[in-house]
């Protein structure tokens, strides 16, 4: 990342009313200023304000302002890029990753958002919302089962993390599978597995980890031999010699050397 | 593995009505002679007896009988262990694992199970008939989600593989966390995670897959850190530089050098 801002990539399900500890990442981060709460993931984003503003109430974010965008056309809209003007971060909440990259891609919004982050600001997303930030990310594809070298449910994302695809909810639904195979298409992009209630936050070169679960990086670099090309579409993955890391929090990882820092 | 037999270990939820690939390979192993089925792992043997004999009835499996033990001095019964006089091969049914190493292990049947495989025979197991095969196995522990270090669930197996953990209904259960912990462990065992419909088959140094699905082989040889013995229980696990290879149908792997075959 060549931004001097924070990205946190959020595996969904983030505590709300407990010790928070990932929403008091994103609150110090804000530090007492406004956060811009994008709801454009969801088609039923009325409840997301106020559990937000709720579950922040106390971590010092005195402000929230909701951005919703329900056409393409509104990512445009003078009114809606306001929320903005003086953010100190934006969060993205859960839903459709389709629906973040169709209505925000390449728009004014868009724009904002990288503005936030070469300033300093944060971005975090979580679910939905992290996975959209990979360069190409993962729509839908199978959950709990082995991957098939005819499943291709792959979609430009933001890219605001460069080589590298994020993949959320990702021990409680199983998604070891579809992350190996995604990587296996080309092992230039890093498979970040993120699980509920954790984030991967992005400073710099550093990856670092928070939370009550694990993140799973999913390095190819010297895969030998995959069958992902292969002809038969049902065909399950064959591919050898991967990498993995299995990070928790107290964890780092070096983006640029692809290996875990030590521990401090 | 130095013994002469076939070793199945089948990762549960075998096709018993199509093209059955798995059952086909263990009737070709028993060639026309007896299979012995042993139900000892379910608690509800009745309905096996019927369902595999249907299922092998066109596969040239002419003969099957069933050994049942529900208390574990039955396993030295005469009687019972007549069912192995001539027979070709047994096949372990599912259920719980902790029954067939309870009442199995170190009797008289199963001196007779080895003596088969010493004399060339197959021994099949599916599912908790493929983790009793481990020398130390996985008996419980979270399906779907990542392993907390508190997490210990394993019993010592049957020991028919050497230094290898067998683990099943792998993708489906969403099982990588758990068989990640138990290498973790101790990286001198390889972890070997089997989908259902799918079969993993060892003879001599070698194990070749057949089926739908994949098998994942964890090697821990070059992990640098792992957090597993450190004391909080519920710490999610960190587990630096695993090595995975995901095999499917066509790949075969050398056990002595850990590594995958070329494919043919």
């Amino acid at each position: 990342m060549s931004d001097r801002g924070v990205l946190m990539a959020i595996g969904g399900h983030e505590d709300k009313d407990g010790d928070r500890e990932i929403l008091k990442e994103v609150a110090r981060h804000v530090d007492g200023g406004v956060l811009v709460l994008a709801t454009v993931a969801s088609r039923e984003p009325e409840a997301y304000l106020e559990m937000y503003e709720k579950a922040f109430a106390d971590l010092g974010v005195k402000a929230i302002r909701e951005l919703y965008i329900n056409e393409r056309a509104e990512a445009s809209d003078p009114d809606k890029l306001s929320v903005f003007d003086d953010a100190a971060g934006v969060f993205f909440t859960g839903g459709d990753q389709l629906r973040i990259s169709s209505q925000v891609g390449d728009t004014p919004v868009e724009v904002r958002v990288r503005e936030l982050l070469s300033r300093g600001a944060v971005v975090a997303g979580t679910s939905a919302g992290a996975s959209m930030m990979s360069e190409t990310m993962l729509v839908r594809g199978p959950s709990s089962e082995s991957y098939r070298i005819g499943d291709l449910h792959m979609a430009p994302g933001l890219g605001l993390v460069r080589d590298m695809i994020i993949d959320q909810h990702f021990a409680e639904r199983g998604r070891i599978g579809r992350l190996l195979g995604a990587v296996a298409h080309n092992p230039r992009v890093l498979g970040v597995g993120i699980d509920e209630n954790t984030s991967a936050i992005f400073e710099g070169d550093e990856m670092r980890i928070i939370g009550a679960g694990a993140v799973y990086v999913v390095d190819g670099t010297d895969v030998g031999h995959s069958n992902v090309a292969e002809a038969d579409p049902d065909q399950a993955l064959s591919m050898h010699d991967v990498r993995l890391h299995v990070l928790s929090a107290g964890d780092s990882f070096d983006l640029q050397r692809r290996r875990p820092l030590p521990r401090s």
